[in-house]
């Protein structure tokens, strides 16, 4: 397997958004995500949808590099059958491990995860929160963390408390749209909880019909930087 | 009154996806507008919202400059009250003049015109198109050109062609969101009917009740480019 070696100048570019201990003890939330111009992430519920130049898919790799878990809910799992693993390393022997986690409150995982790609080419097993109404009657060899839903929601504190438990120091929030657009506008007394919030934008139109990014109301970002590239623009901001 | 001058790193950027004579004489179309990352325009239909910087802002005015004329739709002249005019200049005495388009189904103009910010400041009189069952009784001031509608709308190769006739070589397309999104899709004779795309996108999220740019399907783009400022980023492009 070969690295995925993003643009020189896109290192600097991250450089001040990439994770550091926070105060709190909590992960550090880095949420990053590739949208259309505009602000689809696919073109339909369900449908994989590449966005993004080679360029900046390594880029998505490189920031893989900094992270020990990436978050996805379960309908990207469904729809993408991704790897989650992290394809930027320094030597082939050293594959940076990241741990995938994933938010899926009926655990569909369970039938699932035998036959997707993530378990034959991630050696880092899933975490998968689910939710504590699910009845689990027997041995499985999944890692679980039953979770309270409220409004058929998980709470993000709840899930960032978890993974403090976990010893796991900072996350990197993937999609789909559902898990951003709530993420967005998640606050914790009265604070975003998300950290650094990276969005590359493909030079394309993927129309009305797609899957939207939009948050339910708006909202100020601030420390805003961008690079761009051959096809896509990237913008790397703090929310509020 | 001051020029806007724009950074001067934009009008390199900006060069080829100026207006050019073209063959089959139609006007040269520039679709240019301003969106939040989330594809909005406005917080609320009718709502005028700041998403450019001024360094943007500025750059609207340096592209008018290339163009006769500027279109907007009557939604945008009751939302904003817009000067439709150029900031952009050399010399003070030397003001570019630009003819505002309107697009004006019911000829609202007619009641409006008089107390605009537009007929203050902007000493081209407007260009109105309406719809062809609009009846006109009286003597009015104002340059209308009716239109046939379908199913309630102008076409545009009507409005191109209706143009050509005033020897108008140039026109800078700038909003609102029907506007766009339906001049985005419209093709004439299987070719779309856009020059240049120059689309700015400020770094905020206006939230999923704004007004959004989204064409009814997807669209691929060429000749990109991307210049990004202290908040925003400038995609510009060819259609297709």
């Amino acid at each position: 397997m070969t690295s995925l070696v993003p643009p020189e100048s896109i290192k600097p570019f991250l450089d001040s958004y990439l994770p550091q201990p926070k105060p709190n003890g909590l992960p550090f939330v880095t949420l990053t995500y590739a949208q259309s111009l505009d602000s689809r992430i696919s073109v339909a519920k369900g449908k994989q949808t590449v966005i993004s130049h080679l360029e900046t898919k390594s880029m998505t790799h490189y920031i893989r590099h900094f992270h020990e878990a990436i978050l996805v809910g379960i309908g990207t799992v469904l729809a993408d059958d991704p790897k989650l693993d992290c394809r930027y390393f320094e030597k082939a022997s050293k594959k940076h491990p990241i741990r995938p986690i994933i938010l899926d409150p009926d655990f569909k995982m369970r039938s699932l995860y035998n036959s997707s790609t993530m378990k034959k080419v991630n050696a880092q097993k899933p975490i998968i929160f689910i939710g504590d109404h699910v009845v689990i009657d027997e041995v499985i060899e999944l890692a679980v963390v039953p979770l309270p839903l409220v409004n058929g929601q998980m709470r993000w504190m709840d899930i960032l408390k978890a993974l403090q438990g976990m010893r796991i120091k900072s996350v990197m929030v993937e999609g789909g749209a559902k898990v951003i657009n709530d993420l967005l506008v998640y606050e914790y007394e009265g604070k975003h909880v998300v950290d650094s919030l990276i969005v590359t934008i493909g030079s394309t139109f993927l129309g009305s019909q797609g899957v939207e990014v939009s948050p339910s109301r708006g909202l100020e970002l601030k420390d805003v930087s961008w690079w761009t590239g051959e096809r896509d623009g990237v913008m790397a901001a703090r929310i509020g």
